[in-house]
């Protein structure tokens, strides 16, 4: 398991501490959830799209599960990549 | 900011301890990255599809940042759901 300083840990888990480690360095280390709170009830989130009743030339999709409008995308992953230094963005679907 | 419990925190942040807190409690808020490692060398990861190119009647795309085919879907959300708790599923593409 690749040692991750608390900062830049790419992962967050169970909070704990090696045994004999000075108490200021912590480690943390979880398989990380990427939808806080779309649709949280559903066993699991998928969405379909038939394609011949697209309305635009252009729809985008969300990928980040943060947009209000999910599952279309509204600008939410540039707040996201911003507070993240992440870079996901939407999938865009084009008529031709 | 919500109090989260280091176990189910939902984010992961600059792990801190409140001024006079216990040292047993630690709160861990962090507001994390999805992407772990696709495309990183890119600002945004950005896809299109065009419709009418779609050969297959059905073709789900990837939206857990975890498939080795991203865009497209090869079912690695289940893992990802299993690990975490998470629920996260793809976007599926249907020609009619």
């Amino acid at each position: 398991m690749a040692a991750l300083s608390c900062v830049n840990a790419s992962a967050l888990g169970l909070a704990y501490r090696r045994p004999g480690s000075s108490p200021r360095r912590m480690v943390v280390v979880r398989a990380e959830a990427i939808n806080p709170d779309i649709r949280k009830t559903e066993e699991k989130v998928v969405d379909s799209v038939v394609v011949t009743d697209l309305a635009k030339p252009l729809t985008p999709y969300c990928r980040c599960w943060r947009s209000a409008t999910f599952p279309l995308c509204d600008g939410s992953h540039v707040k996201h990549n911003k507070a993240t230094g992440d870079n996901v963005g939407p999938l865009l679907l084009k008529k031709q």
